[in-house]
This record gives C-alpha cells, structure tokens and sequence, in this order.
C-alpha cells in the first residue's frame, strides 16, 4: 500500500536507466517513462550528468522535454541547456506557458536569449514573450502569464462556451473566465461553474460577477502574495495603468514567491551570502560562506581591540573576562529575536502600522523585564557560584547584561526598520551583522562598567 | 489611480465606525459594509475590542460574519467567539467548509466544543465534521474538506452536468471532478472545462482522466505540501486506506501549511518559544522571549566556569582573554550556517538521500576550505596588528579557529540530522542552543590549547 500514487522512483530503476543510456536502449527509456508524469523525471534527471540526461530528453516528445525543462531547479537548468542548440531551447519554449519560457530566457546569457528567442516560430507565443520580458521580474508583470481565458461582456453563454472551446486549447488551468468590455478594460469574472449552469442565452452581462479582484503590473510580487493569500484566490488578473486585462497571475507561481522569500530569509538568518543548496559544490558552498564568516572574524579582531583597551584591568582582576561570552551571547541572542519578530510584523503588514515611537516604548517594556529577570539571576548565580563571591564584580555583571538586554532590544529593532525604509530585505538584520555589533556593543559597555565602576 | 483594487480601509473610516459603533447607528454600519469583502472587514475588526467587533457582526448577515470569523487570526478569534454563545458560533459554523469549521471547533475548549457541535442543525455538515474531528491537525485527514464534486464514472456527462448542479451549491470552488467507481473509489479527475466541451451523451468512463495524484488521510500536512509544489496542482483528492475517496485538499490550504512552517523555522532560529507577533502583550512577548536567554545566559555561565579554570593563564597573559569573542562567534556562526543548509536540505527531500557519510565528507571540506582561510587571516592580523607581536599566542588562535571551524561544522550538519532523525524540528539545530554549545566548545579548545602549548 503506497501513501502517494507516483512513480516508483527506484535506486534499481535508475541503475537500469544508466545501463539503457550506455546501451542507447531507446525502447528501454521510452517505455518505462510512458505517460510518467514529467516531474517525476525531473527528479531522475536532477541525478544525472547533463550529457545523460539530454540523450533522455531527446528520447521523449518535444512537449513532455519542455515540462521536465521547466521543473527542473534554475541551476540544473543552465548548465543543461547549455548541451542543446538555441533552436531546440525555442522548440521547447513553444510548449511552454508564456511566464515560465520568458523565465528560462531571461536565465540564459545576452547572445543565447536573443538567438533563441529568434527561432520561435509561434507569432503570438513570441509576442507574448517579450512582452514578458519587459517587466520586472518581482512585479505582478513578472509573474504573469498571457494564457488566460477572457470572454465579452456583450457576449451569450453559448458564444462564450464555443470561444472557451477556441481558447481553452492553450490554457492548462482556467479557474475563472475574464469578463471585458469592446476596449478590453477588466470588468469582472465568470466562473466555470457558472457558465455550466447557465442558459445557452443568457447574456455574460446579466450573470458575471462585478466584484473582481486585480493588480496592476507593477505591483510587487510579494504584495501580489500578501493579496492571493488575503483572498485564499486561485488566480489573480492584472492590469495596466489604464484598467486593460493584460495577464493573469497563478496560485502555483505564488507558491514559488513564498517558497523562495521564506528560503531567502533563512540564508540571510544563517549568513549565507547567495543561494546554496547541500549538493551544490565546494567551491559554491565555501564562496556563499565565506564572506560572512570573515565579517564576523573582523567584528572578533575589533572585540579583541576593545579588551586590549583594558588589558590592565584583566591583569588586576581575571575574573572579568570570566563574562566575556555571557555578555556577548545575550547581546546576540536579545537582538536576532527583537530583530525577527519585527521583520514577522513587515512581512505581515497590517493595515493599520504602528508609530515607530510605540513600537520602541513596547520593545522597551519587553526588554526591562527581560533585563530585571536575567540581571537578578546572573547577580545570583555569579555571586553565589562563583568561586570568589565578588559582590561588586557580580553587581556590574548584573547592570551590564540589563543594559545589553536594552540596547540590543533597539538595535534589532530599528535596524530591520531602517532596512525596510530603504527597500532592503530586513532579514539582515537577523543576521551576523547585526550579533557581531552587538557583541561589540555589549563589550564596550561591561569593561567600561567595570573599569569605572570597579573598586579595584 | 489606486494599484490594488479593493476596500478602502482608512483612519478617516475607523473612526467614523467607531462613532457608528458608540451611537448604535446601525444603518452606517450596514451601509458602508455592503458587498465589502469579507477579508477586509477582518482587517477592520482585528482593531476592534470584542464587544464592538461582537456588535458589528451582528448587524451583518450570519453567512458574512462566518467568514470574517473564519479570516480572523487564531488569536483574535479565541478572545472573539467567547463573546457570542454556544449557539450562534454554530450558526457561523454551518456557512463555513467543513474543515474550517471543524478548525474552529478544536480551538474551543472541551464543553463549548460539545455543546456548539450539538447545535448544529444541517445533519450532513455535522457528520462531516465529526469525520474531520478525528484526524491529525497535521495529517492529510486534517487538511482536507468534505466539499468536492464527485461523478460516478458510468454516468453521461448531461447526467453529470445535472449533478454538478445540485452538487456545487455547497462548494465554492470546483477545481477538478472526482470519479468514482460504485464503491466510492478514486479513480480519476475530469475537468469542468472538458465537460463544457463534451457531447452530453460522452460516458464520463471514456474522456476522464486515470492518471490522478492523491494521498492517504494519515500522510503529513508537509508531504502533502511538497507534492502539490511539485506537481504544481490546484487541489488534492484524499482517499482513506481502501482508495475510496474520502476528501480533497485545496491550495490555499497549503499555502498556509507553507507560512505556518517558515514561521515557525523564523522563530526557532532566532530562539522564540512560542508563536508571537510584534502586536501580542508584553506578558505573552516576554514569556516567548525569556526562556531561551535564560539557556543562553546558563551557556554563558558554563562559558565563565571554563574560562575560570584557566584564571592563572590569564593572569600571566592577559591578551588571551582578548580573543575569547573571536572564537566564540566563529563557532556559533559556523554551526548556523551548517545547520541551516541541513535544514534546507531536509525540507526539500531529494528522491535520492545522500548516506549521512558522504554529506560529513563534503561538511569537513568545506570546513577545511574556510578553516583554512579563516585562520590564516587571523593569524596575519592578529599577529601584525596586536601591539606586542606574539608569534605563539597569533599561532595558537589561527588553530584554534581551524579546529572550532571544523567541530562546529560537524555540530551544526550532525544535530539536524538527528532531530530530524527523533521528528523533532532541524529547526532548532539552527538556534540559540546550538550557538551556546559552540561558544562553550570552542572556549574550551582555544584554552586548552593555549594552556598546553604557550610557552609561558
């Protein structure tokens, strides 16, 4: 009994598969992948080599190589279509919705992209296309593909069904029929069901629905998430600046928007400077690590100046370097969750913002409790565990984690807010940057308390 | 020129609401609030105390209310339905979807559970509730709905049409037709599309379908969420143990699954125990907050105890104290990296796992890449920079940052592997518990290391 109905993707299937591609076993290959739905061969493909995998593709139709192309991961794909001639890439294009060829395009370098797009042969697919290509890819024109069904107001049920009929050929998924006037200005939507149940006379005017939802091209994609979410839509329409139908946006696109902010934030969480995934190479891996890594080193090297600064004291009384990474750990760990729930707050705008200057009184009352509480407990600890009960050494500890706690609660506060105003992702703000400068931050304050405070 | 057309929700109006709301003017309430979508009446609500929300929802028709109750925040809607009785959330509950109501009714404690369940009048959507009541929040059975469309695969499609009629009534959106066989099992899809453009004398046996993806009840919300990502599907048909259809499982439904989980990785990351946001009380926001800087602050307190065993190094040589940050937030920065490329890994489960083995080897490469890098780094300017040019001491930290390097690669990919390994959330790997045990370790290596090697 199988959980999930899908292709049996084997180990021993695959070693048959690479046998069948050194044989040049065609009937093997074109047998056993026979009506298999292409995603499941992405996923055999993704563990080839390139060369394998096109002598596969080419194995299959046309139609089912160009799926297995779109559903592969964006780095996979550059490198494999590199193997096949511009010309092949356009024949794939061809059977492809108009976003997802303009995607691929838009992946392929400058001479490639021109040279490909040239050989479609399509007139309205190529139009389609470089419309496309002309917005931004993080905007609602990015997302949006030009298959979609859209129907006249003026028109009858049954001339609607017959141009569906027409329609209907290029477009995979209809969810809604698009409702326009004679100049193509958006004014509603249909629905399937509704057509289904309808006279063959009725007008389209008497039955649609008014009350449609739309965006304009330039609306960015997250936005375009935040609403198909708001709205729980299956698809969304969109508009340019004059109220013209021009695209539609699907729910399966905006899964990929999700999916890719959410990865996005966890990286920049993690330091990670660019996409990486486990299998990707040494050399990816080790250039995407790197660089946060030697930031974070440079915030140590400054930490080390800081204490050399009081050196003498440390000489005195070692005890106080004792607190070093208790200082620094709170510091960080007080600014990535200040930090995190506010980027949680931009992510999920409400309607109604907060003032800055409220959200900081709040952040402010989190953080004297937080401060009081940890405080009392390290005097506690420290005075009492330590081995030389140094009331004084566990009194400055005790104000200086209080003061870290503050200070790092408005650090990890403000920076995401700032980040924001200047269109910069506020996930960085979760990241190492901003615990390395906290760390200094709590640094800086702890010897400084003890070294004016100190009786020594 | 607005770039989203919806509902606008201004101050202007709140506080005109609000006055309605004080003077009981009904007729404003009802007026401004007509043919307003549900989705941005929540948004005005989420303002609102209770008792208002309360009052303006009873001037609204049931079937209005029952989806702004259904849109509201978990939260919010807890605090809210205590408002109305036991009765009237049953009202609400009959205009909703069987899975968003039998969400609701598990948020309600234990009687008022029972007692609302009791009252619900229609007998189908009462059974159908108490189906879902029975599964897994977090299984396929608890996603799916019992609203779908179903054809028997003998049926003609006029007789099928005929029926999607009576049928769709009760369901929102149709997406794909289920056939069955006489025993309820699943055996395909048709879509409306292909129905609008049959004959209506075609069985439905000879233009369905076959090739159908579906799950069992018990398969997890996040498997659930992968398949639907990677066949790029629009709804899910869920079949029990015996493949009879049973339920379906649309994608907004994911979606939320999809948020929900990257929430709740944001917040492990940055060490929150509970689910907050920025707007929650500061008793609810400190109770999130406390205890995983409690844990920090114990880290650091072993930090201290670590530190405290090699008081006599100090003493003599003050300037190991000044590297203490350095190694400290390499390590801790080192395990998130590891650890979230782990994570990553793990959500997006390739078909062929590497052996836990081949993916140590690739961690100890790229640790030794950046280990590398990083020590000799540190080792030029800490000992070029640093006043007194200490060829030993710059040495000693240059190694010890390789080997805190290495050791938190291996801690940062193995704790993942083996939370994953227990069901528990990788997530956590990436958090602050992970960070302390790395500032714990490396303090322990750098010290033991200067003990027994400078040569005092």
């Amino acid at each position: 009994l199988e959980p999930i109905i899908q292709f049996e993707l084997s180990k021993e299937y695959l070693d048959k598969l690479n046998e069948a591609i050194a044989n040049s076993d065609v009937a093997f290959i074109r047998e056993t992948m026979d009506g298999v739905n292409p995603n499941d061969i992405t996923a055999v493909l993704e563990e080839f080599n390139p060369d394998d995998s096109k002598y596969v593709i080419d194995q299959l139709e046309r139609e089912v190589g160009a799926e297995i192309i779109s559903s592969l991961e964006e780095d996979t794909r550059k490198v494999f279509l590199k193997k096949f001639s511009n010309k092949e890439v356009a024949q794939f294009l061809e059977y492809l919705d108009s976003d997802d060829a303009a995607d691929i395009l838009n992946e392929l370098p400058l001479q490639a992209k021109r040279d490909t797009f040239n050989h479609i042969k399509n007139e309205e697919k190529a139009e389609h296309i470089l419309e496309l290509l002309r917005y931004d890819e993080d905007s609602a024109g990015g997302l949006m593909a030009k298959e979609f069904i859209k129907a006249n107001v003026n028109w009858k049920v049954k001339h609607c069904i017959e141009e569906i009929r027409r329609q209907a050929e290029n477009v995979e998924k209809v969810y809604s029929v698009y409702v326009v006037d004679d100049r193509n200005h958006l004014l509603g939507t249909i629905s399937l069901k509704k057509l289904l149940l309808a006279d063959d006379d009725k007008k389209i005017e008497a039955i649609y629905n008014d009350d449609v939802i739309s965006v304009i091209t330039f609306v960015e994609a997250t936005e375009v998430a935040a609403i198909i979410q708001k709205y729980d839509l299956d698809a969304l329409p969109v508009v340019n600046v004059h109220g013209k139908l021009v695209g539609r946006i699907t729910v399966d696109d905006i899964i990929d928007v999700i999916t890719e902010s959410a990865d996005q934030e966890r990286q920049m969480m993690a330091g990670i400077a660019e996409d990486v995934e486990e299998d990707d190479s040494l050399w990816v891996l080790t250039r995407a690590r790197l660089p946060w890594l030697i930031i974070g080193m440079i915030g140590g090297i400054f930490g080390a100046r800081i204490i050399g600064i009081f050196e003498g004291d440390i000489l005195r009384l070692a005890q106080i370097a004792f607190f070093i990474p208790l200082i620094g750990a709170t510091g960080g760990n007080v600014g990535i969750q200040s930090s995190s729930i506010i980027v949680q707050s931009l992510a999920n705008k409400s309607v109604f913002e907060e003032s800055t200057f409220n959200r900081l009184m709040k952040v402010l009352g989190v953080a004297i409790i937080n401060g009081v509480v940890l405080g009392v407990i390290v005097f506690g600890i420290s005075y009492m565990v330590m081995d030389s009960q140094d009331f004084y050494l566990a009194g400055i500890v005790a104000i200086s984690l209080f003061l870290v706690v503050i200070l790092a609660s408005f650090t990890g506060t403000i920076t995401p807010l700032i980040l924001d105003k200047f269109d910069i992702n506020p996930a960085i703000a979760s990241g190492p940057f901003i615990t390395t400068a906290n760390d200094l931050l709590g640094l800086g304050i702890y010897f400084s308390m003890v070294h004016f405070m100190y009786p020594f």
